[in-house]
């Protein structure tokens, strides 16, 4: 079930995405645009979805934040890529933004690919409920920025200048802003539109933001670069710590399985309704890319 | 008036952003977050409080679009100044954030003053109407995404690498959105939140962009650097088409005169109630930074 529900997600967002950047012409920064939200797994729009379906959210208005937080993903993506951050040449398996395009268009592609997530959630189809539209502008700007995903990647810069490696808790904190905070939202976003107890869902996706994190890392050792589609195991040629570093890989396995069991019994307050968000988790810590 | 009420909308949106900043820590892309919001004319947020006067919103309320806009303003010179762009040293006669800090801070922190705007202009304190901040998050989005400012920044990147120059319809298309849409957003953000027609204030701000921008390629050409802050000449230098390059010195500043008087005429549904935005349009094409 999970995997035909994340295919229908992608096709789903790949169809709006398309929908939303049709009238914008056909410059080097809107085709740079649409080629860093093409592919990928889906997976931050798979739970917006599915935390939609879980409250009886139409699919037509939860495509709009579906579709908000890829853009904002792939803004992250474009950016995180760029040679004065992680200086990354590949990504999904073809050439990333600035090496495809240049260095400016990468920039200003993935501005405006934040601008466009919020265009997004702030839309009028998104719910006749403005309170709704403008609670998930607030909490998706909140997860995003300085106290969010920014903060994670501020912490990851430092880690990288700093001469001692970090500790658990401050990886843990690092991840939490960095991959956590915009899965949170997606899992969540559900219970916002139907103004439902964000709880259950809240825990759900703080587990699985960690496990998912941890895979990563997983997968940097022992993945297979082909699948994986970008450059592998420079976090260890770097001397950085990860999850793996710190635990070593069986416990680092052994902790992402905790967090997937950890992510079934958040969702116990949904019975079975939740049996695929369930099996997303699974996934997390199965996939090999 | 407007020279004090000027200064008043400075004052409190620099109070306002030391608030909204208060609690973020002292991390370097968060200083580097203080330091790009530091100083400027703040000529943005006048807007947005003036026009809120006009439709009697409450100043405690208008503050948040106020400092929204200007988190807008500097995400924009921040990337604008990056070396992949304009590459400049150079704001406001200080150091520009990739010279003070680094490419990746300099980034990492436009990236965060972008989310901060719609973080402010999407707060529950904004209005008590979901709608109001809903719309004011979605046209926010409008004026700053590929539709409006980076599509002005995009025209603009492409102009550089063109044989021909701009014909003054491209330049004029071009200003439209570089800066012209954060000032139309800036100037009917008041109506927007009273629920009140934004025309005659659309049409003040549109004229007063181009008057700004005119008077810009003015200050390039005329300007003592030490007051712009910034280097200039460089336009002509590079041989780009500008207001002053095609139409010539004084018919630039007469063009720059007869759009001030659209911009007073566009006010009198408002009488003279509108009086110092009307000296805010007279101040754009006098001032000598």
């Amino acid at each position: 079930m999970f995997q035909s529900r994340l295919q229908d997600a992608a096709l789903a967002v790949e169809t709006h995405l398309n929908d939303v950047m049709r009238e914008m012409g056909d410059l080097p920064v809107v085709e740079a645009m649409r080629y860093a939200t093409a592919g990928g797994k889906r997976l931050r729009a798979f739970l917006v979805l599915e935390s939609a379906r879980l409250h009886d959210v139409a699919a037509s208005q939860a495509i709009w934040p579906a579709t908000a937080i890829e853009a904002m993903h792939a803004y992250s993506l474009v950016h995180d890529d760029l040679p004065c951050m992680d200086d990354d040449d590949l990504r999904r398996g073809l050439p990333t933004v600035h090496v495809k395009w240049d260095y400016a268009t990468a920039v200003l592609a993935g501005d405006a690919l934040q601008t466009l997530a919020f265009e997004c959630v702030a839309h009028p189809d998104v719910s006749e409920s403005g309170a709704v539209r403008a609670d998930l502008a607030l909490t998706l700007a909140r997860a995003a920025g300085a106290q969010g995903m920014v903060l994670g990647q501020a912490l990851d810069m430092a880690a990288e200048t700093s001469p001692v490696p970090l500790t658990l808790d401050e990886i843990t904190a690092l991840q939490a802003g960095k991959t956590g905070a915009l899965f949170a939202w997606s899992a969540t976003a559900g219970a916002r539109m139907a103004g439902a107890d964000i709880a259950p869902l809240l825990t759900y996706a703080q587990a699985l933001g960690l496990a998912f994190q941890i895979w990563d890392d997983v997968l940097d050792i022992e993945g297979d670069a082909q699948k994986v589609g970008k450059t592998l195991g420079k976090d260890e040629k770097a001397g950085k710590a990860t999850f793996v570093s710190l635990l070593g890989m069986d416990a680092a396995k052994s902790r992402a399985r905790d967090l997937v069991d950890t992510c079934a019994r958040a969702l116990d307050p949904y019975g079975s309704k939740a049996d695929t968000l369930r099996e997303a988790a699974r996934f997390v810590i199965a996939r090999d890319s």
